[in-house]
């Protein structure tokens, strides 16, 4: 029953490539077998099951109406944005709120509200500025919009390299390519796939630089694993909190994907600009016309309810206990003795590894396919670098 | 806090414009007292409740290992892409399967797939082929990918005037432009807004115009509303099943938003082709790498514990009761002898009308206007019509 005729793509249709993510979600689930390391799969025994159920047993009380089960607006409940805005201001270094929930939109995990804001901005042929390693669904997401990604270099300790950033820039300022530079994209906390978060000075300076090229691009920190911090948060304040990105034009995300529940897929978008708000939420309107309403619904509650923080403490306890097993196990191997490095993460769900230089960690690699025969899904290096530096492993 | 230079946007973002549904998703939720009739809202007394808080209950039971609070996969549960195709395949009048689980997946709302439909298929300035009156949302997103809606022509009684579609394509290839159509999007069933159905002869019609043009361009179905019949189904196969459409690359969307519970927001899509299904779950996978599993596994269990036959059934004769409700009320009006016309819907949650030629139905017309006044949200003319044929209305 195919057509006869080839059909006519257009442009991104063209050009598209399948997704990592798009192999690598599917491997947990069709082939349970494997030790997926990769992905940032949340483990099914911390999922809050009876949380969820409790909360959703009793939403015919607590919404009345039945309104949990009808259509939301394209922005999102209105108490859920002001519950998530009140959090991040209340833990704030800043007395006068940062986060404003006009500026605020839920969107179908983080991931979707990365893809409006980069849409609305970036046209094919634009530059958008990202870490060294960097977010491996938002290069593939770059490639699908026909943006080229490049990248802020990285010294030996996985820092921001300022002096290395000044000459990419001096570099693209000589071509006149300066003005292609559309977005920044930084992960602060406990990046994927990096583990690292990014220091207070190290943050500053990357507005610093971008000041003396008199770059004033919009800029996005993703805060995705921020709460899933081990013992203690970290204490730079996002970049919504700090006096040198006054003059950038600012969008922060986070998510109750994975400090919650990975299957509710509800992220949010706090913005400093409301006509940048506004942009983002025209193209929602065209593209789903708002998230789930029931989902957020539930999320809503276990905020109203104060549920989420001792979620959180279990959490994160969880996932320290299972980070020590692996950084533990890694030591006895033996691996640093063979030029491996790696550092215990500080929060998060994933553990960044450097392989000596001998070893091709790329996905059709020595090393990758040895990890599939023994059953274990790694994540490989070419999926996460805007240039290339150097063979990087996570797991 | 506002940064000092402009963004600059991309040329997408410079030209979207607010989508209506964004202004009318909002009336019924911030305005409670307003008579809300525009934007297809369901009614909260219909809600399925008792139906979701049950099987919510029992999913630790039904779906071990807490997999339902998990991420899924980009293209949604196997299970639920069986069942869904089953159950369209079992109601065919074909033998053979014409709807695949290999080419189906699930979406947030049937709205994602049309938008991921077409951005793999439309450049700006293309053209897509639509019915006069259309879906106003599928119009707003034409909008924000600058592609260029084309009406086929209706004739009165709101069918498709096969002829003067004939009209609008020999224009386009005296112009040279029949290249730049890519795309025909249909809605075969109690559309929105005109609560039609497409008949066999018209829609078969449709496919020979195409034919005798020689174009084989994809071609979309909605049957967003299929399931809401009032008495007996529509018997017009889908254009997955007419033999008139083999030619045609095809892609065919439904839902259990509105079926089910609008705010669940699952839809999905069933494709002919698998690479068109590829290229828009690349497309997927950067935008959002899989609908939430949460509410994909509550519908699953709805479909596997054959509930969804009976919610349809009481569903369908809750809004056949309110169609019925409103067209008596209108016939006792008298609106009739004032130059109105509206025939009794057979499904569907929408009621249309035609005005007489002397009133303004537009959004900043007197009409719409004192609709307001009196706490009634209609839905302008100018929204739904790619070429400006006659005031409508529709509630």
């Amino acid at each position: 029953m195919s057509s006869s005729k080839p059909i006519r793509y257009s442009s991104v249709g063209e050009t598209l490539e399948v997704p990592v993510i798009n192999q690598l979600m599917a491997i947990p689930l069709e082939k349970p077998e494997v030790l997926s390391l990769a992905a940032g799969f949340t483990d099914n025994a911390a999922l809050p099951v009876d949380l969820v159920t409790d909360i959703v047993a009793k939403l015919p009380e607590t919404n009345p109406n039945n309104e949990f089960l009808q259509y939301g607006t394209t922005q999102g409940r209105p108490v859920l944005r002001k519950l998530t805005c009140d959090v991040l201001n209340n833990e704030s270094s800043r007395s006068a709120p940062s986060f404003d929930p006009q500026n605020t939109y839920i969107s179908n995990g983080s991931q979707q509200a990365l893809f409006l804001a980069t849409h609305t901005l970036c046209d094919p042929g634009d530059i958008v500025l990202v870490e060294s390693p960097t977010y491996f669904v938002y290069l593939s997401m770059l490639q699908g919009l026909q943006v080229q990604p490049v990248g802020i270099p990285a010294r030996d300790d996985g820092s921001m390299d300022h002096e290395g950033f000044r000459s990419v820039l001096s570099k693209l300022k000589e071509d006149g390519q300066l003005g292609r530079i559309k977005l920044a994209y930084l992960i602060g906390y406990y990046a994927n796939p990096s583990s690292r978060c990014i220091g207070l000075e190290e943050k500053i300076g990357f507005a610093e630089v971008l000041g003396e090229f008199d770059i004033q691009i919009p800029v996005i920190e993703d805060g995705a694993y921020r709460n899933l911090f081990y013992e203690t948060p970290n204490p730079t304040p996002s970049i919504m909190e700090l006096d040198a990105f006054d003059p950038f034009p600012k969008l922060y995300l986070g998510t109750y994907t994975k400090p919650f529940a990975t299957g509710m897929k509800i992220g949010y978008a706090c913005c400093s600009e409301s006509e940048w708000t506004s942009k983002m939420l025209c193209a929602k309107g065209n593209q789903d016309f708002g998230t789930a309403n029931f989902t957020q619904a539930i999320i809503e509650q276990v905020m109203l309810q104060d549920r989420h923080k001792p979620l959180l403490n279990t959490l994160s306890r969880h996932y320290h206990a299972k980070a020590k097993l692996l950084h533990e196990t890694l030591e006895a191997s033996g691996l640093r003795n063979h030029g491996w490095h790696w550092d215990m993460p500080e929060g998060g769900l994933l553990l960044w590894m450097r392989a000596p230089e001998h070893v091709n960690t790329n996905m059709d690699g020595d090393f990758c396919e040895k990890c599939t025969d023994r059953g274990l899904s790694m994540f490989p290096a070419t999926s996460v670098l805007p240039t290339n530096t150097q063979p990087i492993l996570f797991a």
